[in-house]
């Protein structure tokens, strides 16, 4: 007989446990980029509140999101396994294993992550939770507004998508 | 020849390129526990400013703190690298890399991390910036105000070791 390690309880929690969510609250035609995303959402499953926690899997191919930066909220992230390229106005690097980025709120530069290797990449996402945020998309037609705790997307007219 | 990778430039960083820190705020006797504990602060190297973020390097033998929780901040820790044990009222779980625990605001639970192995743990640690927060040591002679953004450490009865 072999003995099962014991599973972890909160607060602890092993991520494999967790559903992997995929889709977006973006509007068509800027959902295919994010098509082969999946996260696991794991500030949420551990009760926090201040800051969200994914654990994010982009598939070859596949986006973290389109290219954006947010008014007041300060994103981090750290690259778990495989390589990423990120893209801001600067240009393009590549990410591997151990390598971090994050984007101080405010700072003008549209940024995202493509996994453009042919292997799974795996990132470790946070974000705080700091109301009246903007998203703002300076490649695409499109502007993201919280608004009590939900992002609406909007066209750069102002007009709703949805 | 061969060549070197291009190094990491903002919005990017490689942690290694980072000094390591020791050293703690806490008065005697508390700091030997945290005396073998290297931090490299990522977030502040990032420009972040809503939440922390450090990589952090604990000996065996070291905690990650002393046992505490906040009112008024969430904690998360990611398990990078070798074990750590997690100690909260509820006893004491082994999380090996990949794993992950979180801490929400005013859960009056003390938590803590000891490496009780004989190898070194990597950890990354993530706290927001919420004001005025008050950590609360359940075992110890201790309790950290934040004034200002910086911690006050005082007695139980509300005299400052300082």
């Amino acid at each position: 007989m072999t003995t099962e390690p014991t599973p972890l309880r909160l607060p602890a929690l092993d991520p494999v446990t967790l559903e992997a969510r995929t889709g977006t609250g973006y509007p068509e035609p800027f959902r295919a980029a994010v098509a082969n995303r999946e996260r696991r959402a794991l500030g949420t499953a551990l009760g926090l509140r201040n800051f969200g926690v994914n654990l994010t899997t982009l598939s070859p191919g596949a986006a973290s999101a389109q290219r954006h930066w947010h008014a007041k909220q300060d994103e981090f992230i750290y690259v778990v396994a495989g390589e990423v390229t990120l893209i801001t106005d600067a240009g393009e690097q590549v990410l591997t294993a151990g390598m971090v980025a994050g984007f101080p709120a405010g700072r003008a530069d549209g940024h995202h992550l493509v996994n453009r290797s042919d292997h799974d990449a795996v990132i470790l996402e946070v974000g705080d939770r700091t109301p009246g945020d903007v998203a703002t998309y300076p490649d695409i037609d499109l502007e993201a507004r919280d608004v009590g705790g939900r992002w609406g997307f909007f066209h750069k007219d102002g007009t709703p998508y949805y």
